[in-house]
């Protein structure tokens, strides 16, 4: 019976671009030994027909999925167990074939490499998402330039600032994914091939054996057997130096809470009482099974859980970075499944991601009541700046203190607050002057520049087909 | 296309006594629906018909697995499109019992209380398999009580043990294990009814509209409903107070780490070169699929992998604790998945433990042979003792430490390199002493009287069905 | 130089009450020297008045904290360069008594046993504040038992509920904190005494050269050991087996996220759109450096911060109880701090909660106001109720879903349109039980009820000195 | 009181290359206040005259540490509390300099900006340890290029290998976390500046008042700001945009990791059994408090310590990503004191790393040694490679399998095993050949090709001063 994403919001639905599935991992392992064979054929240690009739044997519906799961309880990896169903699926196309699949190889060259395969499909679609979102961002960034919305920290109204710059935020996150999930994918995913121990011995010696052994011995076959797979060919075998396995946990772990930054700040300001963003709804979209006048931000939410859960499964991977031996005995194993989530999820919350930017609803006049609610205090810090030379530090500071509690407290407003205050204390300012510093409008400092900076970087971007690091 | 643990040798094979699948999670989630129509039949706010009635429709078999994870993706929860589901199967079997379907009910009663139910299943199945464990490893403490092996600290020789009590601390810590999950069972795994805050409101107002309204508005309806899931009842909602989560991942962490201390143990003794354990054999067991003479401690092996990924997965359980509101946006959603993984990865790893601890082959001779490795050097501390008062501290550990380490450089036996040290010092020891001294047999201390403990415990334990905190 | 919190808001300024300093440390494996030696004395292995000298001479003030520290480099832990100083010091007291310092002890027995001193009064001292908080939230619970709020879910308004019951789930998750620090404070901090590798060999070898050697071979010595130190006596020694660090873990996690749920509350609700609670102020209280209108909720933000940091902090806990050997090499060595920042982090948020919760400003009429703003759709889960049976579920659904989206299109008061609906579909309500099903004050369900329940509980517990688990 | 590194093993003794203190962090925070001085003075907008006034007074012994820490309590950090007391020791050198303290400044911008200093001082010292570490292991591969010793997988003899291609891994290791400290340094560790909420408001009406403002409002201030720490100007304020915190997460995750796995490697090679190698000692170094015998392995142990404590420490960092608003109530508070850890754990793991490189012990006889304890069953899998073509697949298998468990068994040569099974299926093969191809000695694979291809990696690198990513 499937997992499916039934208890797994983060990804629900959104599986199908990129299978991750039981099956698509051991197609994977399926296409390395192809590619195994083929590369040994290109040096002559295999016959070439050998080899292509590996290939047309090779096919996950030919093997027995249960008896693989029946071989992980025995040896602890599923590759142990595929090895004599392929020989026997080969034997049933070519006999002679049969003997000369998997030569050399080693459990983890097999495993390690499909997984770096799986990584690279996943990746590659991961980007198109990615670019979806960054170009409803900019759509956002460019529409809203100069739409004025409250800055807020700490929970509380800090200082204005524009819908063009919290979406030019968002935007220089996915943006910061994008530039690492390129190189990643371009230069940090190499195919895996070592043998038993990383020393290639077993392919040197089929090598020798069928009389094409070189000085190299083995290295030759590195660089054919990663070219068949579209994979980077490793300086030397990885088993035991689990480099690529950190860089992936970095990059997914950034792309989860980068996104959740995103998810983050909708979740705020999708709330009732604040009502800026509405998220795109569609039928039965984000309701309810009992509150008939619901509509949830369920996209933000099914992106937090993803942010939520990337973090601590990526924390695997890096641990078995820190493992003993040639092979550790547990470290290895614990990497498939948490990073099978960790792409699942973070898959998911890419395409959620680029469904809730693309459907976002921007309420500009709710952006604008709540930017007046507290009645020009959220400019206070410019009235400060002004005044400060008039009063000195500690003057301006009381005065402001005092004028924004007065307000808040009787409901006056601060205007006519401060007015009556800078006059007492001998420094009133021309009322022309005191609701033009009151105005949040007029101080947005250089939120529209800054949009622009992050718009540039994205066209620059996505001008160019060949980013690097 | 189904995960079926060919990625998490942690537990893939184990799975089966209690399924854990999406399936087994729906029928939860309508066994929780019956135990809710069945209650407010109790109580006379429905028809006693259509409970039952609900009870016949309710089977996963009726249910279309696809469309609710479609209706994941819309709402964030398999709950919302699940509840039509059951209304269409329930009209086919009764169409007036269709509208009492889910009378009152909200999405996180139904999938909180079924995961509960999970969790009691589970929770009793890894109670069968410690209890296994546990009579295994006290049939080794009892055989090996005397049995002498070497104690290791910091990877190095330190002084005698016995194998008796190394596996008396492995007993020791499956106990403990027992002792919180019997606590946890009996104790702390509550059905959740709230409604759609936590404040029962609809299902008062049903009972009310029924013309079965109470004082206690709802709360009423609690005690029936967790009776007919054989759950706890609890004192009050707790769709925000997440403390029976932080409670699962307490003792699904404990579990994983204490079985994983036995595994760290196994893995060690099994070393090549210290061969004082081999892991239970079998036809393809520990096979490797390029070196012929390998028998890897798979068992060890597939323990780690889960006491490596259970921490770090309990974390978002523990972290889903602090979330906001009467329902979070995203941390209850992040709680799903990581909790079957624990799940699943704790039974699999106290089945495979019972297994190891049952097939374990012990090498005494091998135990024999290390613990003469280092020449008598292991029984220094003991020498000290003896010495210490003859020379006074700081001689005696010079004199000693001087003495281990020529013996080291020569190879000269450590009683000759100490008996000429001690007549140099004037204070030799008659050679009979010493040689005595120098016998690691003779220097176990309370290895015996502490594995008697644990034993005793153990028995206790056995003896006593009713186990308490 | 110190750190004393400058980068840890989690817990700066409150430290104070438990000193969790590096002298505390030290100063706490002194106190178990004394025992020990105390202990000896008791059972007539060493004078009774070399055990006092110890004592005399036992004071961090003698002690070389930065040799202690250079010995940390030599042998990975603080003790083994300890030793020598503590001979030293009371060799100046009494110089026979300096011979009985450390007899048959191990770095391990020292450190362990200090540790779980420390944790004894930091848990202490954690209990006194949660009790304050609790009375606090009691006193608040009963004052606004009654106090209308809207209940959150998603961060939307989903239905009524009240700040009593809010504040009763916050008083809930405190007593459920209490409940597991009793329990670990009185049953699970055991003294740790084991010898080099856990036979109590030396200290048998002690005993025996005394004349007072046992049939029990140094088990004799744990009971008064634990007496003296006023810790908990254990089965058997538990260097290797270090539940008492996981029990710790899960309560410190739990402590940490359970006082995040209250700060995470605490922030939504002071959102200046919301601003249904304020926190308590003071002179500096909550100021920023740049805007002198802000108030910030530092104390749930510090509080939150915490709940941030502990469960990583915890997760270092859980994982070295899977370590290898009799002690392992590195995974008893990266307990202490971790566990030290977990103490900080934990006694930090409950003197922070204990300020924020006696302090909390309440504001019923922001509650009341916020629960209005949809003009009554917070309540359609009620009408729902109603109408299904006038119209059939989903005629219901289909007309409350789109009234409610009319009334927030248009404007129009959510009771006209409906009245206007119900009468169009042939089921009008009379228009006062449309306008009193569409009262949020007539829809808190069993909300006070079950505010009582904790209060009860409260009480109860209160009235318990001897409170169980 | 002072925490040292009494309990922090994993950076005890090695604290002093880089100063991590409160007061390093403080006198950090006042570097930035003058670079931010400097800056506005190159602008015209403050005096110059004030600027330098401002760098005369801004030195942490003339801060209060301790109304600092009591600070942070007020306001949940310690810059609010640090600008008064800068603008009071400023005075005291220049009243009319004091004004022009913190213009425009948050609190923010201060403690980011300065966190990126210590960071780019931690990294920078970071590589100087690291390339010692590479220098050694170098060395070490050089030397034993052709070292013969076992490999190991899954705890078990697997086939051999050679000490250079072991210690090749560990310097690749050293060379990947280079490469990522050096792009990092250089292009990841960004000055922050952003004003209250990201918009740099402040800053422009400081220079608007100062008659320079521009159209840029404020960015103009960013890259003399950098300039003046040394620092990477950012595109944009990055308050809420916490990329540079990811990736330093995942630098210093991966660096603590791959030299846990250096000190994984050593601490088997260390134990008793094994014996391969020796951890450089010294006077005290690895000394027992009760074992006179013992010299423990306790740089691996410290670095180990480190490993086990940075990964979870950094996902804190990495959370703090996924937080909300312009500046999160409490995710950014969350992020120094974890970040603090890091660094000190990451920098004494490599200066302990650097120091166990150094001086390792290598013995080559015990590797021998140990290469021939299985009697030749490690390189049964090149016996299986030629018997293969002559038995076909499955006999060769079975005839190996029995030989291996023959020879283990009944002690006789495998040699002798195989030659008579190989006889009686038929298939003899010359005594010489047989002898030879059971030789461990020439079955080391691609060892030696492939320690060079690490080899010519680390001196294209050293050769390289301008290391790109």
């Amino acid at each position: 019976m499937p997992d499916t994403g039934l208890l797994s919001p983060g990804w629900a639905g959104t599986d199908g671009t990129v299978p991750l599935s039981d099956e698509a991992w051991v197609q994977a392992m399926l296409d390395v030994e192809v590619a195994l064979a083929r590369a040994q054929a290109d040096l002559g240690v295999i016959p070439r027909a050998a080899a292509e009739s590996i290939a047309r044997a090779a096919h996950v519906e030919r093997m027995d999925m249960t008896a693989l799961v029946a071989g992980v309880h025995e040896t602890a990896n599923p590759v142990v167990a595929l090895v004599p169903q392929l020989v026997r699926a080969v034997s049933e196309v070519d006999p002679v074939a049969a003997d000369y699949v998997h030569r050399g190889g080693t459990s983890q060259d097999i495993l390690d490499s499909a997984t770096m395969l799986i990584c690279a499909r996943s990746l590659t679609a991961l980007s198109a998402d990615l670019r979806r979102t960054a170009a409803a961002l900019a759509g956002w960034v460019t529409e809203h330039r100069d739409t004025p919305m409250v800055g807020r920290t700490l929970t509380q109204h800090a200082v204005p600032t524009t819908f063009g710059l919290k979406a030019a935020g968002w935007l220089h996150l996915v943006l910061d994914i994008e530039e690492r999930v390129d190189h990643l994918l371009h230069n940090r995913l190499p195919a895996s091939l070592g043998g038993a121990a990383g020393t290639l011995s077993a392919y040197a010696e089929y090598a020798s054996l069928a009389g094409q052994g070189t000085d190299e011995r083995g290295i030759e076959l590195i660089a054919p057997f990663a070219a068949h797979l579209g994979l980077t060919a490793p300086l030397v075998p990885w088993h035991a130096i689990r480099t690529p396995l950190a860089d992936l946990a970095s990059v997914l772990t950034f792309t989860a809470t980068a996104l959740g930054k995103f998810a983050a700040d909708v979740q705020v300001l999708t709330r009732t009482e604040i009502g800026e963003l509405v998220e795109p709804g569609g039928d039965g979209r984000g309701r309810s099974s009992a509150m008939p006048q619901k509509r949830n931000p369920v996209l933000a939410t099914m992106i937090t859980t993803a942010a939520r859960q990337v973090p601590p499964y990526a924390l695997v991977l890096f641990q078995s970075v820190a493992a003993e031996d040639e092979r550790s005995a547990g470290g290895w194993h614990a990497e498939w499944q948490p990073l099978r989530e960790c792409l699942r999820l973070v898959l998911g919350a890419a395409r959620n991601a680029a469904e809730l930017a693309t459907g976002l609803e921007i309420r500009p006049d709710a952006m604008m009541h709540n930017l007046g609610r507290t009645g020009g205090a959220v400019v206070t810090e410019r009235v400060s700046a002004v005044v400060t030379p008039l009063l000195g530090k500690q003057r301006a500071k009381r005065l402001l203190g005092a004028a924004t509690a007065t307000a808040e407290r009787t409901g006056e407003p601060l205007a006519t607050v401060l007015d009556k205050a800078l006059t007492e204390a001998g420094s009133p300012l021309p009322t022309n002057t005191l609701a033009d510093l009151l105005d949040p409008l007029n101080y947005a400092g250089a939120a529209g520049p800054l949009a622009d900076r992050v718009l540039a970087r994205y066209r620059a971007g996505a001008a160019d087909t060949t980013r690097a690091c």
